[in-house]
């Protein structure tokens, strides 16, 4: 009984089911290529629900070049615990014409109709179903 | 046509269904007698599903109080668009009274067995359904 108490409460990580927001913020994304896309700004979540709607993907902000993001459906990315980074399966011009918001945008969501967009763009289904 | 045009894509916000993480995080938390609770930390996120598994809330903090945190279940907090804050159904002592974890712990996942107790706490489901 003592040895079952001594390891309470176990705290699990990489492999968990679950992860922080903030961890989400700020976690690299990758494409099958190792090629650097950008990185997690942030994620957009159904109040009611409490689903995570997209992600949002932020991009260049080096060198004077404007800061950018994409509105990512969440299914498409994938979790990399070596890389600690996710992994999104498209390729730099895939992204590069893909629906874009300025960074100062990035924070509200918008309406349906372009969040529809985004969902065809991808081809996935959009976040409220069908 | 012209006119249709001339409104693409609009920008709703308090009422809109959607929310940023980064609007979520630091947001004031109250209860129904206008207490102010704390703030959210964080959501902790389902990584496959990309459902919220809880809002994580941060208290204290001021005058050398050690900060802390309560893992809440998400379907706690409603929203509330006026005061532009969450409301809880919770007296201060139930809250002192629920699971807390340190602030450093605040980012990490921990096992079902806490969570259980989370939600048995609070008396709903645990994330992973029954």
């Amino acid at each position: 009984m003592a040895e079952q108490m001594a390891e309470p409460r176990t705290v699990v990580d990489d492999a968990h089911e679950l992860i922080s927001s903030r961890r989400v913020e700020g976690t690299p994304v990758y494409n099958r290529k190792d090629e650097r896309l950008g990185a997690i700004h942030s994620v957009m979540i159904e109040k009611k629900s409490g689903k995570v709607a997209y992600a949002v993907l932020s991009f260049g902000g080096f060198l004077g070049m404007k800061e950018h993001v994409h509105p990512v459906p969440w299914e498409m990315l994938t979790y990399d615990v070596d890389m600690d980074a996710y992994l999104v399966d498209l390729t730099r011009d895939q992204l590069k014409n893909a629906p874009t918001l300025g960074l100062d945008e990035a924070d509200r969501p918008r309406d349906r109709q372009y969040d529809e967009e985004v969902s065809g763009y991808y081809g996935t289904m959009p976040w409220w179903g069908l």
